[in-house]
């Protein structure tokens, strides 16, 4: 049978169920031959299977590689990342109001969102990750960069009561959000969500009014929930109530609903969640530097609650990598249980890939490589020091590989990264605007 | 004047008093004129300055990258990397009874150690990492692959009331630490430690045997201590006291004791610690992985107590890379204490470099860039999308960097890595044998 490229290598991880190891597999992959110039893998095997069956226009042998599905990184703020490492080590309250929301308002604006989002871009390629929920300002340049980059995205423009860089008021927003669902139905790369960003920043007015329109669009909502102790402590004061429980009687939760963070819940706030279907984004580097806190991690799985993992924005983390972000998430929670059996190598490379995409709704098209799916696939190169002798691809993907082994990304069917060169960006350029960029305070 | 080598690049952190940051620097090197082969630097500052008065026979322009000390790993297991991620996410004494130490049985002799110890020191060069302090088993052997490799080590043959895979009663042991001591005294490369396991795996009379033979020799003592909760409840139910103050109690502690993990400390303990001058070498990852706990960093720091850091064993971690535990230790402590501005990153990377060689005694010789001191030196390549813009090169290296970014490798003045191509190892050769271990069961 006829097909445009068959990717071959000596670990394959599909992340379907049972999570099984394919050895010496190969994927085949129709590159746009469906509806909307979407790709398709038709079949996924023993490369012994598949030789006799399928020819291809073209081949790649990766050798001694894992091959797996495209991370996704479930929450990030893609126009921050001019802002990593501008200030670290300091409380939260100086970090927000003496750094980060005084650049924001002077240098967020439609041109400096087109470049640097063009950088973050380029830096999740580079560590592996095919899709990313964004919550930022300008989100339609966001969304133009991506699809120069053929990365694919959810964007959210950020929804607050207060005058943004992009809307001076929340419904401007809101109409902004309208216009991109119009504009990106029928869009293979570009999914929208509705972004208010969170209950202290959001009257209750504009979060009944979001949750309608998603109702009525049929998109996610993605919001931050309980992020800080804080956060919850001024909500019980001002509505008696955790954030969980108020957003839940006003009507806002739902199984479209991507909770960022979701740090401090207690009993109560997990059996909503369990109820509604509610859908969390864990952001470990990000809740571990800002001292945030540890979300109860093993709780919220025991509950059979979906989790996926973010990286948060660059300012934060301070990198779009989600290789160091499953590191963190296995070590964190077996410290802070004491506890070394705590959430396990496969099942923090179910929350990068295909708990990613459940968490993002798209979990038909992307998060495993089975038959029908789109071809979002990257390799993970084995010959380096640090990833010799391998007895178990799951335990090398969390505890030794880090973000510079992705030798090679398809999304949508295309190869979009190969021996680590980016076909779509040109890098010199983008590396270079980002050298350029200075803060003047 | 003339000279061998000068390095220059857009940062250099030398890690002297006050952590200064010179930009546009370069460093002088005396490749070996000094008595025993030992290199020297003999200028650093701003490259316009030292251009008149220097010449060197080879140049180093590494353009926009950070010049920094070499990376110093106080605690690691150098045989044991070829068992990486052979057994995770598992109980501790399932790991240990069940896992670790039948493979440690079965393949740990004098041929095994010389080819894993050569992927060890592959995968730590790689990592930015120059000089390690390890405690093992058929440490002659690990000396003569750090040798060939280039790279400075602190040996430390395993000292244990039990027959290890090397001898088969302490003395033996005792005795080739002995003999290390002779046989490595004018040796540049190869420093030596007394090496006893724990105080639940040597009695009382080896540990004041080796104090007065560590002593009377002038060399380091190399020891775990209070790693794990069991270990000091077990020392208390056995001597009614923690494991520091028996250890102090029978006279063990002293300057010259590197105290690997202490991570159950309470304050008597620390007080102990610091009263004798004890250094401590911080395993993060190992400790988050295994579950052990969080170690009382703050409070060590606080008390003036010398911090290094570690990567434990390859079984532990699973990787033999700084980076990732500069990042872990940065980011563990915040999330612990709640509190945003625990152990910043510039203190993080005194623990990398300079601390490092006060652990191991060997500051007036490594640790930072001054004259006087060997040439250890790294190089970080900026020019990395996760790597810019970039405001804060301490920031970088805890926050962003990876053991990828390391470009060069400089040793005791000889270039053993040059963008990325180790020139003392068959990398090729080394892998393969890698690839080819195989545990039969």
């Amino acid at each position: 049978m006829p097909s445009d490229l068959i990717i071959k290598g000596k670990y394959i991880l599909p992340m379907t169920f049972g999570l099984p190891v394919i050895n010496n597999g190969a994927i085949v992959i129709d590159k746009n031959h469906r509806k909307g110039g979407a790709s398709s893998i038709i079949a996924v095997g023993q490369e012994k299977e598949l030789n006799d069956k399928y020819k291809a226009k073209e081949v790649i042998d990766v050798g001694n590689s894992i091959i797996m599905p495209g991370l996704i990184n479930t929450h990030t703020h893609a126009a921050m990342t001019y802002f990593r490492g501008l200030a670290d080590d300091l409380p939260l309250k100086e970090w927000l109001e003496k750094h980060i929301w005084p650049v924001e308002a002077k240098y967020i604006n439609s041109d400096f969102v087109k470049k640097v989002a063009l950088l973050s871009c380029l830096e999740m390629i580079k560590a592996g990750i095919t899709c990313f929920n964004d919550m930022s300002f300008f989100e339609e340049e966001t969304a133009e960069a991506t699809v120069k980059a053929g990365i694919r995205i959810m964007i959210g423009e950020g929804i607050l009561n207060f005058p943004t860089p992009s809307c001076k008021i929340p419904d401007k927003a809101i109409n902004k959000t309208l216009k991109f669902i119009n504009k990106f139905k029928d869009s293979e790369l570009v999914n929208v969500a509705f972004a208010p960003h969170s209950i202290y920043t959001c009257n209750k007015d504009i979060l009944i009014k979001v949750r309608r329109l998603a109702d009525k669009n049929n998109v996610p909502v993605h919001i931050h929930v309980s992020e800080t102790k804080k956060e919850v402590d001024d909500c019980k004061k001002e509505h008696d109530k955790s954030p969980v429980v108020y957003l839940d009687e006003i009507g806002f939760l739902g199984e479209n609903v991507i909770a960022a963070h979701s740090v401090w819940l207690d009993e109560d706030d997990l059996e909503v969640y369990k109820r509604r279907g509610v859908k969390v984004s864990h952001c470990p580097i990000s809740n571990m530097k800002l001292a945030s806190g540890v979300m109860p991690g093993e709780e919220i799985l025991d509950k059979g609650i979906i989790v996926g993992l973010g990286t948060d924005g660059a300012a934060s983390n301070n990198t779009l990598d989600l290789f160091s972000d499953m590191r963190a998430c296995a070590l964190l929670h077996k410290v802070d249980k004491l506890e070394p059996i705590a959430i396990n190598a496969r099942e923090v490379v179910k929350m990068a890939t295909i708990n990613g995409a459940r968490v993002l709704g798209l979990e038909d098209k992307i998060g495993s490589l089975e038959v029908g799916k789109r071809a979002d696939i990257i390799t993970i190169n084995l010959n380096k020091p640090h990833l010799l002798p391998i007895y178990d691809p799951y335990s090398h993907i969390v505890y030794c590989a880090n973000s510079g082994d992705v030798d090679d990304v398809i999304i949508n069917g295309q190869i979009i990264m190969r021996n680590r060169g980016v076909k779509t960006i040109d890098e010199e350029k983008v590396l270079k605007e980002a050298s350029n960029f200075k803060i003047k305070r």
